[in-house]
Formats: structure tokens, C-alpha cells, sequence
């Protein structure tokens, strides 16, 4: 597939009742504030990536368990009540962690199931929170499948990676830190698997900054529904599917996406490597692919800011092998 | 060599005219600032280091070149008349590789003298700039020595590691974003090296803020020079000594320690490994051992701070392989 960059507002979009807002996020943020990190923002001259704007980064890779999804897991478990048998979920690998560490902290039992592409340094995390893995199946999809059906025997809550209003209102929390450290900024540049993370961060922002979709042309789950106008299944590929192979974004993220994500940008692989090793060489940072593909988009030049634009990039997730990027 | 915790005052704290105050500091940060990166503070509750007490990290490591290092180049080459033959220097690797960068981006020519001991990840840095690199001699100080014959044949202007006002205030610039990022800290801690980091950040602070001097056991010169009143040269070894294995600190530097250094912590090795170890597993932080020794003090319970203290650690480095650093 060709890396196309799609207009602003897809043909089919729709009105529907968004549930996530400023309050429900803004109410996120309190509810989990002694369990995540604010993490930094930095602004890197253009001359280090090459580019003829400056871009400010939101180093997210830094948060706990090394993605930003504690922020939704916490804001989940906090929120529910929780039975015995504790909480189950599947994961390509980062919520997993993130549900796995939540609960520990919390004094819950958890069982994360993530398919047989996960990662070993991702798996690891998991069972050192103390969490019980199931590994099996050839997709997110399946891990998913495969939980449910231990979800109907167990009776534990079900804490899903992205399709739940407070999971999504919880990753909302990075859009609010970002706006608090980058109030100027115009574009946010998100990469997207299930679509819980841009969406709520499009929900955050509501149309006060461009939110832009980026995607790895192996995975462009948000970038077809916004097309057809409607969630709808794809084949996931690819250097970043472990984290952005969901096959279908999020019933309830894609009203969001539709009122406020303005456009979507798709990567190569090999673009989205190449930004891995530029993070390594120029800033000392170990991004995973998943994390690198927001700003892949930049660095590919196939994103454009217009004048005037200044541009945010979220880095969402550092877990995966170093020795894999870095050269000497 | 056991790891002493040194009292608050050396024995032969004398007073010196001291060249490098907060208007000196103030200037070379005007001076540099385009060149700079302001580098972001992230505050780390102390359960994840197995602290009880929260850390903030200045993340000096997400510098140009993975090191604080350019401050203090920029500072020395924006403040002097460069004469043709360009400029010239000895480093364990971290300065020279700050050199070269700014002689690049100033369109300068830059020779860099390294001792055999600078790891690759360093030489091929330094060469990627454009500088020409010199690689002999066992330690830093003969890398020196070879730099000041060839200084003395072809007129080049020295770039000294540590030892100049311009670069222990380009250094100070540190202190200066620090505090402003984080103005409640009380406690300070900072790996010396040859003195110019600690120097500079202990000039801008003089006073306002404890700061700390840890040191590899294997590289204690400035733990050395306070306990007899002066510079004194100190074999050096171990895992840090690329970064922190000047023999003897700087002139200039001295009665800034001898003022305002109010205390020092020695650790091993094994320590900066540990150290270097839980950086990445808990923060997907890669920093060198010279970057890690300042968290060590605390990590390995040689530093305790009293109650009521709000500690501060300069992580001031990130060049080094990954790949050694990292399990899964």
C-alpha cells in the first residue's frame, strides 16, 4: 500500500454522542495522579532531525512500564469495582504491562493474554509484575478471543486495551499534560493501534489543535475506518504491530476521531526504523517501533506543517531491544 | 578503596577569588542558546528505585552528542577569537565529541586527542562530526599531553575539558535550567569528573542548594583534592573513568567545590551497574556509567538525605552501547 496522506475530514463522517470530554479526562487526571508520571516534554531543533521546524516531543516511552498505557489501566481499575477473581485483559504486549503493573500496585490479581508475535521483552515485563501470561494466537484479535472465553468462566472484570470509555479518558491525560507543558502547539502528531490513545487526546484538545493519525502502512486500522466511515477490520503487519496491530479501532474512540482527527498519514516500516535510529543517534532515546511512528511522519517528510504550524509528537512507548536499534 | 561518606566541610576549605558566579552563568546561557537543548526534568516517585523519597532527574543525557558537554564547548568557541588552524582538545570522549559537534555546526576545524580507553560508541561520534581523531595513551592525561604538543606546532586554540571559565559556566547553564525547572530541590547530586559539571552548577546554586560530589571509587579526585585542600592527582580506573577519569580536578573548579560542595559520596562500580540496570528497566533510560554515577550515591544507599530534603540528580550521560546495559 501506497503511503498516502488523506484530506482533512473523511467523506462519511457522522454525528454521534461522544462521551469523553475536558471533565472526564480532567477527572482521569486526579484519579490517577499518584500512580503515573508527568512526563517531559522537550523541544528538539530541526537541525537534529533534519527538518526545517522545530518539534516538540512528549516523552511518554518514560512512563511506567515504558508505554503510556498505565495512564487508561489505572484510570479503569480505580474507576470499577473488582471482583475476586481479579481483572483479565489481552494486549499485544505494552497494556498488558501496563494492567499487569496497575494491579500489583492496586493488590489485584490479573491474567494477561497477548498473542505469539509479543515480544519476549514485553512477555518478561508482564510476568515480572507478577501477572499471569497466556500466550497464544497469531494476533491481538485472537489474545482478545481467547480472554473472553476465560472471562466467561473466571467472572474477572475485563479490562480492555482501548475500548472503554475510561480507559480512553485515561490516555486523554497525555493530550492534558501535553497542552499544560505545550500550550502553543497547532499539530499533534499520534500514532494509532486500537485508537485509544488519539482518541483521547482528540478528545483533550476537541478541535483547539490538529490531530493527526499515523499509522504504519501495515496497520492502517484508523485511516480505513475514517475512509468508510465506519470501524471495520484489516490485516495487521509489520515492524510495529506488536503495539499498533489491533485489526479494528474502538467502537467509542471513533466518533472522536471523526469530530476531531483532521488527518492521517501512513509510514513504511522502513521509515519508521530509520526514526528509531535517528532518536538513538541525535537525542539517546529508545523508542519501539510503535513509538517512533508518530514521528516517522515527520521525519519521512510525508507530514508538511503549514506555515506558522508548530508541531507536538507524542513517543509513546520504549519497550523493546535496544541492541536492535543502537550502532555504536 | 571503602566508600566513605565525607563530613559537610573539608578540613582545609581555604578562600579563593572565585571567577564563575550567576551573571557569568546568566550570560553563557544566553550565548548558547540556540545551540542547546533545554533538557526536560521528569520527577520519579521513589518506589520505583526503591527509595523512600522521590527523585527529580535533570535528563542531561538527552543532549546534543548524549552528553551536557556541549554547554560548556559552545560557551568556550562563541567566547574566543578562533584562530585558523581551528581548535583543539583532549577527552576521555564526551568533550570531545561536544567539540567537534559545535566546531561543526560553527563551521571550525576540530582535532580531538583520545586515550585508548574511550569506547568506540565515543571515537566514531567524534569522527561522525568531522573532526579529525587522534586515539593514544592510557588516560586522559595523556591524551592532554599529546594535545599540547600538537597545540604548541600548529597554534590551534585550546579547548580545555574543564579547566577554563567559559566552559565550567557553559557547565553552570545546568544548574540554571534545574533550578528553574525544579526550584524546591534542597540536595543536588552530580558525578565529577575533571570538575567542570559540579563547578558550574555549584557556582550557579553557591549556597542555595546542598550540592553533592559522587565519584567512582576508582576516579575519587575531587573526594581527594577536598580532604587535602588542593588539586592532587589520583590514579584513576573502572567502569566510569571514559567519563570520569581526569586525574586530577581543575584549577578553576576548586574553590568552587571548596565553597559550596558540601558533601561527597564514593561508589563501586557494581553500584553505577545496578544503577545503569534499573534506569532502563524502570525508566527506558539508556545512560553510561558516568551517567548513572550520581543516581548511584542514592540508589545504593550511600547518600540519605535528611528529612524534609528535595533531592535533585544530574543524569549527565548517554553514550554508551545499549546493547550491554539491557536485558529484555
Amino acid at each position: 500500500m501506497l503511503g498516502v496522506i488523506l484530506p482533512a475530514r473523511p467523506p462519511h463522517a457522522s454525528v454521534r454522542r461522544i462521551m469523553i470530554d475536558c471533565s472526564t479526562i480532567e477527572a482521569a487526571a486526579a484519579r490517577i495522579a499518584s500512580h503515573v508520571r508527568h512526563t517531559p516534554v522537550i523541544e528538539i531543533d530541526g537541525g537534529s532531525l533534519s527538518l526545517n521546524y522545530p518539534v516538540k516531543l512528549k516523552l511518554e516511552l518514560l512512563q511506567h512500564t515504558g508505554s503510556f498505557k498505565p495512564r487508561g489501566a489505572f484510570n479503569r481499575l480505580l474507576s470499577a469495582a473488582i471482583p475476586d477473581a481479579g481483572v483479565i485483559t489481552a494486549s499485544g504486549g505494552n497494556h498488558g504491562a501496563a494492567v499487569a503493573y496497575a494491579a500489583r500496585s492496586l493488590g489485584i490479581k490479573a491474567e494477561i493474554f497477548v498473542p505469539a508475535s509479543t515480544p519476549a521483552t514485553k512477555v518478561n515485563r508482564i510476568a515480572l509484575y507478577g501477572a499471569r501470561v497466556i500466550q497464544g494466537g497469531d494476533a491481538y484479535a485472537d489474545a482478545l478471543a481467547a480472554s473472553r472465553l476465560r472471562q466467561a468462566e473466571t467472572g474477572a472484570l475485563e479490562v480492555h486495551a482501548y475500548d472503554h470509555e475510561d480507559v480512553i479518558a485515561g490516555q486523554g491525560t497525555v493530550g492534558r499534560e501535553f497542552q499544560q507543558d505545550a500550550p502553543e502547539l497547532t499539530h499533534i502528531l499520534v500514532a494509532t493501534g486500537g485508537g485509544g490513545l488519539i482518541g483521547g487526546i482528540a478528545a483533550w484538545y476537541a478541535g483547539s489543535a490538529e490531530i493527526i493519525n499515523v499509522e504504519p502502512e501495515g496497520c492502517p486500522t484508523l485511516t480505513t475506518a475514517m475512509l468508510v466511515g465506519r470501524p471495520i477490520e484489516c490485516p495487521v503487519s509489520g515492524l510495529a504491530a506488536d503495539a499498533l496491530g489491533a485489526r479494528q479501532v474502538g467502537a467509542l474512540m471513533f466518533p472522536i476521531a471523526q469530530a476531531f482527527v483532521t488527518a492521517a498519514i501512513l509510514v513504511t516500516d522502513e521509515q519508521i526504523a530509520a526514526t528509531q535510529r535517528l532518536l538513538w543517534e541525535q537525542m539517546r532515546l529508545i523508542a519501539e517501533p510503535g513509538g517512533a511512528t508518530a514521528l516517522a511522519a515527520a521525519i519521512s517528510g510525508r507530514f508538511v506543517p503549514p506555515p506558522g504550524a508548530r508541531v507536538g509528537v507524542v513517543v509513546c512507548g520504549g519497550n523493546t531491544d535496544p541492541g536492535k536499534i543502537a550502532a555504536p
